[in-house]
């Protein structure tokens, strides 16, 4: 599959030298979906020998020595942005670096609407600007949290506090990425494993910065919006758990939600309404660090090490404030057991082979 | 991957011997998605060794004897829903059938919306059917197109007239289906390949009937409405062309979309303007045969037979006849050359490296 890839950024470059242009978020203007068109990502490495395995447990690349993530090798990296270097350590713990194939570039600055305007006014006499705006330029940021120093150490290898060390990063970042008055949403996510997407075995999870707020945010948003406006309740304050629930800690608990997109599909939510990923506070983190542990050893010991996505839902920052009654952020990790395929790409809706109640006794039983 | 999907059903029939229920359609009230449980599902075959090859191209099972879709083997599908048997020729040329492993049932008539309240109620006090209605059961249709009668022919491999047969068998059932009250929408698909998703490798596409509307659909009705009503145009007829085109034919085009999702993301439009795929008549079939083969044969041999699937976006069965003024039909396909990662699953919002003009230039000046 990557040579694949490969192939087809080779294409494009035979096709209009495309590699050298700077980013693009574009909207679909039939699908209403918002798309990054960004060139430099096809030259980024992989250090999976095949994007097949099974298990995202395969061997590490064998060169693990020239692994950019590693102890040591800082200087193969993109320029840091902090690390974590505790005064008891005799090395860092974790850095915050930028990515070296950014998706968006921080040096893009936002174009005028006016010129956004300029090449779809050609394509309709209406002076609009709803459909004027079917692009804005490419400008975000894009980080890559490297969650340990070594290679052989995975996220659920992290001790409780260790785990709370890389969430209480993603938040510092993100209270950082805030001053930007353009950006309108962060995206953190992990992927594990390379059918998860994951193109470096080393263990690490990476920071978007948009200027836009993504179609399924806001589609997320306005649904919280209606049960509230119909039940004058927050949706995941009422969450439904009953056989849903696998654990539960201090102060958050996991379920696999009612309707899971996907097998195994897990949603870990903070139990004190909070909009805000950025608002969990020291002794939250650590307590999500020691659950967060848990699940990922479960699914690890219960599907054989599948790969797995994390994303963290939180809620867009420009968000008018009598939004934060019915917002609340959560933490879904997704295990890679299926494929898409062409029904769920047609209709966004999927096919899951597992019924919910079911996934979570599985979970919830467990024994490690 | 495949063994992995299996040790996810076998660990729900441990937790709870999901796999005896019948299939249920439940909506996500926070991501406004709806999900159909398909126990079922985790049983159907593959024949594809590993689901990991580079290239779909990879030789299919050598018991091809075995396969049940190959002519001579009826015996071992699911019951035949008609067939296109030339009177010229010795054998069927294509078969509808069953899909022995369906994700809905057609024999599991709808619940009525009083029982579909009763589990949801006691979540919430509120006595809105908006939040009640968050399952129904799960009704429907899903059916094979069996495209050819022999297990070394491709979709690409059959002439412009015998393609047109295969479009003319989605037209015939889809017009059978529309029989059925309930049915709002048909969602016709092809996997191509086992990273496309297809578990079997002889030539075949499906035929999914929904009880509802899936949201991807209805966003995308909504998105061209809007359009309508700022400009008075349908977008589709209005689309813009210009470096987007690949190839025409005499009432067809087709483009890499202003935002494609995918690299090499394809999109054939009817000239004229049309909301319903099963408009299309025989002459139409047959003159998008012979685009639709021209694409295939030149994503294969530029992308080295690249998995993929094919859509078609049609308009929804019982829609208000005002909104016919703005649909419109297409088809799509999708070469799978990249993976899906934590940042697509979170927001929705994909990143592709190939900017669409660089794609249709590559795609327009193939040589064949
Ligand atoms: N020396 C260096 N210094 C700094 N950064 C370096 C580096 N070498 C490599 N990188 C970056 O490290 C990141 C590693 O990220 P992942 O392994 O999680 O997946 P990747 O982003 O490649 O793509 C997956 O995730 C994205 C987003 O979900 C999908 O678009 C994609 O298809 C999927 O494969 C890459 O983004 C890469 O650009
Ligand atoms: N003897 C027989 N008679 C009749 N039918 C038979 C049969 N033996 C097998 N079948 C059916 O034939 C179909 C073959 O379909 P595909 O190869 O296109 O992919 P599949 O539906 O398995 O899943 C892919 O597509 C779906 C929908 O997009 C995704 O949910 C999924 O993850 C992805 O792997 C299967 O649906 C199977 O149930």
């Amino acid at each position: 599959r990557s040579s694949n890839h490969r192939g087809a950024g080779a294409g494009a470059g035979a096709g209009g030298g495309g590699e050298s242009r700077v980013p693009e978020i574009r909207k679909d203007s039939v699908q209403n979906r918002w798309v990054i068109f960004s060139p430099a990502r096809s030259r980024r490495p992989s250090d999976f020998k095949s994007k097949s395995s099974t298990s995202s447990g395969n061997p590490p690349d064998p060169h693990s020595q020239n692994c950019p993530f590693c102890l040591g090798n800082e200087h193969l990296c993109a320029p840091e942005i902090f690390r974590v270097h505790p005064s008891h350590s005799a090395h860092w713990k974790l850095r915050v670096i930028q990515n070296l194939y950014p998706a968006l570039s921080r040096d893009n600055l936002p174009v005028q609407p006016e010129q956004v305007d300029d090449e779809s006014s050609s394509k309709t006499s209406s002076s609009s600007s709803k459909i004027g705006n079917n692009k804005v330029a490419g400008f975000g940021f894009h980080d890559v949290v490297i969650e340990a120093p070594f290679h052989s150490l995975q996220l659920l290898d992290l001790s409780p506090a260790e785990i709370g060390d890389v969430l209480l990063a993603y938040k510092k970042r993100i209270l950082q990425l805030r001053s930007y008055h353009s950006i309108q949403y962060v995206q953190v996510f992990k992927n594990h494993g390379a059918s998860a997407g994951a193109s470096l075995s080393h263990s690490h999870s990476q920071i978007i910065a948009l200027p836009v707020v993504p179609t399924a945010v806001s589609a997320r948003i306005d649904c919280m919006k209606q049960y509230f406006e119909q039940t004058g309740k927050c949706n995941l304050c009422e969450v439904r758990v009953d056989d849903l629930l696998i654990d539960e800690s201090a102060h958050f608990i996991s379920i696999v939600p009612f309707a899971a997109t996907f097998p195994f599909e897990i949603w870990i939510i903070p139990r004190d309404h909070s909009s805000h990923f950025h608002e969990v506070d020291n002794e939250k983190a650590v307590d999500l660090g020691g659950l967060l542990k848990l699940l990922l050893r479960k699914i690890s010991s219960q599907l054989n090490d599948p790969p797995y996505n994390m994303m963290i839902h939180t809620t867009p920052f420009h968000i008018n404030p009598s939004c934060l009654t019915y917002t609340h952020w959560f933490l879904q990790i997704v295990p890679q057991l299926t494929i898409v395929g062409g029904f769920e790409v047609g209709t966004g809706c999927h096919i899951n082979p597992i019924f919910p109640e079911d996934a979570a006794k599985v979970l919830r039983e467990v024994q490690l």
